[in-house]
Order: C-alpha cells, then sequence, then structure tokens
C-alpha cells in the first residue's frame, strides 16, 4: 500500500500572551504567540505535523504563504518522496515567482520553515523515530547532502563538512547516551520579562534557583536606570557564580548600544543579546570588539544561512541562536550548525514562544550528537509558557532538556488547542481585554479596534 | 472642507509576461510581471495610488499584507496627516507584531512600499507637483526627518546628512532647468534578455543604436559558453566606445562568479550585476576586490537600508541599484541615497518590471538635483515594457528619461487595465498557453496546473 501527501491543511493559532505581559521586551511589548499550523494530511498514514512562529498579527500571511507553497509537496508519494530531503529543501526555495518575494526571507521563508518541519515530522513518524534520532542517524555524506551549498561553499567547502562530522562521528553513541541519562543544560528566560514588576522577578529567580537553574536571562534596553537596577537585583538574587544574560532585542543603535553596557558590564553579563537590528553584520562585528569579554548573541531573526555564513566570518556572532521555525527547517538550521562549529561558535538556539522548545530541542541533540560534539558554553534557551498544549511536550529536569522519544518533531498539538486558538473564532479571542503597545495594561478595558 | 483616507482598496494586479519571455533571467527564467497596486480612497479628493512590485506567485501574499497595514493609514485626515512623512514611516514600520515576520524584508516590507508609495503619490497630488519636484522643493533638515537614524547613525550621522544636503542645496535650481532640458541618462535592458535568441539580440540592439542608447545590459549566469558568445555578438554591434554590462541574478556563488568573469573581461564589462545571493555582503566585497576594474552592482534584492549601510561600508557595492518597491517608499530610498553619496557611490536604481521605471525616475531625478549633484556613472535602467498601462507614463529621448511633470508619482493606470489584469479573474488571464520554469515556450500548449 502507498501513501501520498493528499492535502496541506493550515490553520491560524494564536495565544493571546498579551493579556499578561509574558513574553514582553523592549521591542515586542504585548506579543500574543501565534503559530501558522501545517498538518500534511495522508489518508491512512501518519499526518506530518509543522509550524512557523510569529507573534500575532501577520500570522494570517505565514497562512497564505503555506498556501502558496502547498503545491509543491501535495501528491508527494511515501516514503520515496522524503528520501532526498535536500532536493525538497531546494524545490521549495527556488521557485522563481514566490522567491521574488523573499529572497529567503520574511514571510515566504517562515511558511517554507512550517512545511519543511511537517515533512521532517511526516518522514521521522514514518521512521519511527524523533527528529533528533533520525538525523543522528545519517551518515556524514547524508548529513552534507540537506544543505543547499551554493552560497555557502565560500566559508565551509562541502567536502570539508563531511571530513569534520566523520571525525566526530565514533563518539555519537556515547554522547547519544549522555544525553538520556543527564540531558541538555538549557537556561531560563522566565524571570526577566520587561513587563515584570522587580518583586515579581526576584521571586521568580528564587523559584527557579530551587529548581535547579542556573543561567538567568533578563531584558534590556528600557531605561537605563532601570535595565541597571533590575541587573543588580537579579545579579543578586543568583549570586556571583551563576550566568546571567542580556537581552536588548534590537533597540539599540550601534553605538547606543556599546554606550548602554559600559554601565551593565558591573554584574559580569555572558552574553548581549540582539544589540541591534538584526541584518547589521558589521555593527554587531564593531559591538562585539568594544564589549568583550561578554560575548554578542544572536540569531533569533537571522533569516537565512547566508546571513549567519557573514556574522560567522564576520566575527560578529559569539554565540550561535538559530531559530527552528525562522530558518527553513532542519535543512537549513544543519547548514547553520555545520558553519558554526568550523568557525568555533556555540549554538544556543532561540526558543519560548509556543513550540519553539519542542521543536528546537531536537536540533541540539542533533548538535551536540553529531555536530559539535561538545558542551562549554552551550544552552538551550528554556521559557515555562503553553508547552500543555503539546502531544509530546518538552521534559525538564534540573535545568536540563531531557531527549524526546516520541517519533516526529514534538509539533503536534491537542485538537483541543487547536480548536480554542484558532483565529479569530476560537474561545481563546471570545473575550477581552488585550493590552495595546505602550498601554497599561490596568487600563485597558475595551476590544482593540 | 477636511479631507480624510477613508478606506484603502488594494488589488492583485498580474501582466502575463511569461508568454514571450520578456524578463527572462538565469534565476527567473518565466516572469509575469506583477503589482499589489493599492488606492488611497479620500471621498471627494484626489486618490493616491501606490504599488509593489512582484513576478507572479506571491503577489497575493504582498495584497495581504497590505491589508494588514491598512489600519495603520485609514482615518489620516489631509492634508496635515502626511505633514510628517518620517513619523508615517516608523508607524508602519514599527507594530511589533507585524515587524516579527519580517523585520525590514519580504512580504510585510513590500507591502509597505506599497502603501508609503500611495502616501507619497497623494501627499504630492494635494500639492500639485511630481514627487520629485515635492521631494526637491524640501529642505535639508525636511530631507533629513524622512529617515529612521535608528541604525544608520554609525555609518552617516544626520547632523553631517544635513551638511552634506546643504552644501549641495545652491546648484539645485541649475540641475532642475538641466534635467528639463536634457533628461537623466538612462540604460537599455531590452536587448539582453537570456531567453531571446542571438539575431533577436543583435537586431533589438541594432535598433536601440538607432534610437540613440550609449549603454546595454545583457542577461549572463546560463551555460559559459552561450555567455561568452553572446557577450561578444552584443560588444560587436555596440561597438567599443558605449558601456556594456552584465546581470548574472545571483545565480553564482563567491568562487563561481569569480571564475565566471574572467573569460567575460575579454569584453570590457562596466559592472556584473548580482553576480552571487543578495544578501551576501562578504560575499559581493569578494568578488569586487577579484574583478576590479569591473564594478560590482547590486540593490535590487536589497532588503532596507541597513543593509545597503554594510554593502557601502565593506566596499561591496560599487554602483548602488535600489528599487523603488522593495524598499519601504521613498523615506528608505533617500536614507539610501544620503548613504550612496557619502560613500562616493553611484545610485543606478533598478527598473523595467511594471511601474518601476515610471516610480523610480522620480528618486533619481531627486538624487541628481539634491543629493549626488553628480551624473559620472549614473545611468537610469530601463525597459520597453507596459508603460501604455500607466495614466503618466515615462517620456524617453535621445536614451535619456524627461522629468515627468503630473503631480504624483506616476503609478496610477488606466482603470481599463486595471480591469484586465486583475488575478485571476481578468481578461488578461482568461486564454492558455503560460510558459513553466525551464519548459520550452513552443512545446507548452496546456494551461499550468
Amino acid at each position: 500500500m502507498s501513501l501520498t501527501i493528499e492535502r496541506v491543511t493550515v490553520r491560524d493559532l494564536r495565544f493571546p500572551t498579551s493579556r499578561t505581559l509574558a513574553g514582553s521586551d523592549a521591542m515586542n511589548p504585548t506579543p500574543d504567540y501565534s503559530a501558522a499550523y501545517v498538518t500534511l494530511v495522508t489518508g491512512d498514514g501518519p499526518a506530518g505535523h509543522g509550524m512557523t512562529f510569529t507573534i500575532g498579527r501577520g500570522n494570517e500571511l505565514c497562512v497564505a504563504a503555506v498556501r502558496a507553497l502547498a503545491p509543491k509537496v501535495e501528491g508527494l508519494v511515501l516514503p520515496e518522496g522524503l528520501d532526498d530531503m535536500g532536493g525538497l529543501w531546494k524545490r521549495l526555495t527556488s521557485d522563481s515567482q514566490l522567491r521574488w518575494v523573499g529572497p529567503d526571507k520574511g514571510v515566504i521563508h517562515l511558511a517554507t520553515a512550517a512545511v519543511m518541519n511537517a515533512l521532517w515530522d511526516l518522514k521521522a513518524r514514518l521512521a519511527g523515530l524523533p527528529v533528533w534520532r533520525l538525523l543522528a542517524a545519517m551518515d556524514p555524506a547524508e548529513i552534507v547532502a540537506l544543505v543547499d551549498w551554493t552560497w555557502l561553499a565560500d566559508a565551509l567547502d562541502p567536502g570539508e563538512a563531511r571530513e569534520r562530522l566523520e571525525a566526530k562521528a565514533p563518539g555519537r553513541a556515547a554522547r547519544i547516551a549522555e544525553m538520556e541519562a543527564q540531558g541538555y543544560p538549557a537556561y531560563t528566560t522566565s524571570a526577566g520579562w520587561l513587563g515584570y514588576s522587580d518583586d515579581r522577578m526576584q521571586a521568580l529567580a528564587a523559584a527557579a534557583l530551587a529548581e535547579g537553574w542556573s543561567h538567568f536571562k533578563m531584558k534590556v534596553g528600557g531605561d537605563p536606570a532601570d535595565d541597571l537596577r533590575r541587573a543588580r537585583l537579579l545579579r543578586a538574587a543568583i549570586g556571583p557564580d551563576r550566568q546571567l544574560m542580556m537581552d536588548a532585542n534590537q533597540v539599540w543603535g550601534v553605538a547606543g548600544a556599546i554606550a548602554a553596557m559600559r554601565p551593565l558590564a558591573e554584574v559580569s553579563p555572558w552574553w548581549i543579546e540582539e544589540p541591534t537590528h538584526p541584518d547589521d553584520i558589521l555593527g554587531h562585528a564593531a559591538i562585539a570588539r568594544a564589549v568583550a569579554p561578554v560575548r554578542v548573541a544572536t540569531g533569533e531573526h537571522c533569516a537565512n544561512a547566508v546571513m549567519f555564513k557573514q556574522f560567522l566570518q564576520a566575527g560578529a556572532m559569539g554565540v550561535c541562536q538559530l531559530d527552528a521555525c525562522r530558518l527553513a527547517g532542519p535543512n537549513e538550521a544543519v547548514a547553520v550548525m555545520l558553519l558554526a562549529e568550523k568557525f568555533g561558535v556555540p549554538v544556543c538556539p532561540h526558543a519560548g514562544g509556543v513550540g519553539l522548545c519542542e521543536i528546537v530541542q531536537h536540533l541540539a541533540f542533533f548538535d551536540y550528537v553529531a555536530v559539535s560534539a561538545g558542551l562549554e558554553g552551550r544552552v538551550l534557551e528554556y521559557v515555562d509558557h503553553l508547552h500543555g498544549h503539546f502531544l509530546d511536550p518538552v521534559r525538564m529536569r534540573n535545568g536540563r532538556y531531557l531527549p524526546p522519544e516520541s517519533p516526529g518533531y514534538s509539533i503536534a498539538m491537542h485538537p483541543e488547542s487547536l480548536a480554542e486558538h484558532r483565529f479569530p473564532d476560537g474561545a481563546a479571542w471570545a473575550a477581552p481585554p488585550v493590552a495595546e503597545a505602550g498601554e497599561d495594561l490596568d487600563e485597558v478595558g475595551d476590544w482593540p479596534v
């Protein structure tokens, strides 16, 4: 019996997170965590589930872009249609008409991520493996063939990429066993949202300490005096031996970032994340030179592997925060992991939002097992939001991710969650209020128009 | 009587240009030139017309993104609502939820271009001036206030930008008179499309020579032997004293571009355009060093001013080909023109497509009058397509653009053209065939599914 991808369905899911200011930062004061949620329907076979992540308005554009891409995968015969994932990636990204509205960035690339994530979920389900194990079982040549090297080979030759993977291959089994026993180290952003009061931040930090966390991230980029006061409070709460990271969410210019980090150096941050515009490779490089030994971290808004390549070439990225939904699926994430390993830069993936922790953990486990073979300077972001909506939610222990074991990419949500959060007609959207940017939540009583 | 922007309408317009292979190149074999066409309806006042340009599929995404942006301009009271165009630009680009699906790139940025272009068209109509004259009448401080300097000031301080504009201000009137008398120099791409036969290319080149053209662009990036044969034919047709430019439309990697240009140097090209991925600043810089004295030209796919800033900082762009529909309207184009002038790089805007010549000529005239004050190395692209659809089409004489004189931004199309090219139900879309990528046009008989 042969299966096919009979059709692609896509849902506009939104979670009204702006009601609590969870997720608030200097650039994004009132996000409503959202997903363009893709299902590959195969009739009698398992469905493949994929998504991309947005923060509210604009999610409908990603939904529409998935519809534009759907004809490229509808009718694929399974499992052989998923044998050449590198070829499928090229097929999805090289339609010249659709490419024009990127290229390789923005809405069309976010939608490509959703479709590719669903194809990998389906491939892994058919293999009976979680995606990280499926990837970690590939030999070096297969891994290299996932990547489109056209615009990357000047930084890393595919032959060298294969050799570097081969050098790490002998230790894979031991590292898998290590991950099963101990999990992957994580850090928490749950205490440090910009919209939280000092008291709330301190209470959450104390609770996280009690749970075993050792790495804490806070948002900065608001009033400089507030930033310094909050940083001192958090450093006092966690003590001198744990790591404190800062995230400015792009609000500064180059000179402003350098100036803002001068007083904050007092609390010895490990990294400053997104100090300026995410496209500004040369600006990040200048900031990195000025704020060392504080590292510059970026990547959650880095659009594609060509951009990551340059951040690495320019010494502009001391921590590589790839995003599993902004990069166009595991293929492009693998390209970035191979590049980061070549340049000696740790990969600390972006997570949080809705579903990002569930998805990107697969990439972090694969990175350790097959690519980096090291944990030095590597921590995976964790935010304690919205995990209950997923059929295969992340499992945390002592501030570490435990490896997912169900087949697939851990994206599938409960049917009730899908129904409740469908925008705009799901039950979650039946009731006001939602805060608007810049408004005080307490003063908002009406549904925004 | 006060006017308001009562509502924003948007049309999905597509022209079936793939039927003739006009516009074919190595990356885009079968474009259907398209526009997300915006109308700002003001009741009793003039309407404002704007658009962004795409090449077919995906145009519907730009249409949807315009709808997402529309609430930000609906209800604006005129004319005072258009007094602070810099503030309006910030309002359109800083919605944190919509910004996430960019930021400042892809579908949401293309749609921002369409809306900003319409706002400028409306502002100019209310002033009774073409956009280029409206801009050229602004004093330096007003021009500088159009730009968001947050992420640009490390390369050009706004105070310095104002001083540089002030230094050029005394000559503005003389340069306006010069443009009225002689027009702005142009080059033609009409002869060199990759899909054209040798005979057709030679015949078109001969016809263009007879019309007075002195700069000719051809497409490369196909088979190397074909590229060299076609380049020799075109050089022979135009003689040694006229300029020949080449456009690879992104198909090469960095090493491939350098290798491909070595034999083509024989015909002394003036520039090689888009030799590699449009995001690869450092790659373009490496190519520029290797192929000098041939210049590297790029910009039509350069997403925003932050990217242009870096191309200029890195010496990666010897010719700045800004696009009036990919940059988010005149505000961002002004930012790029100011940066290019600072770095001494000529602006030779991208045009062609549908409507791009009509729009971008305004920016070229303004650039000469108020910013660059020079014509050395400056030519504006011209393609002889689809001008008849516009109410105020470009006027060419002896290979030069004559300045537009009707109020507005020259974007408004004839009502019949709007009706006929509405996708998918306009009359232009009633009949097959349309060539698909890679197919021979002569062999295509069926409507693609």
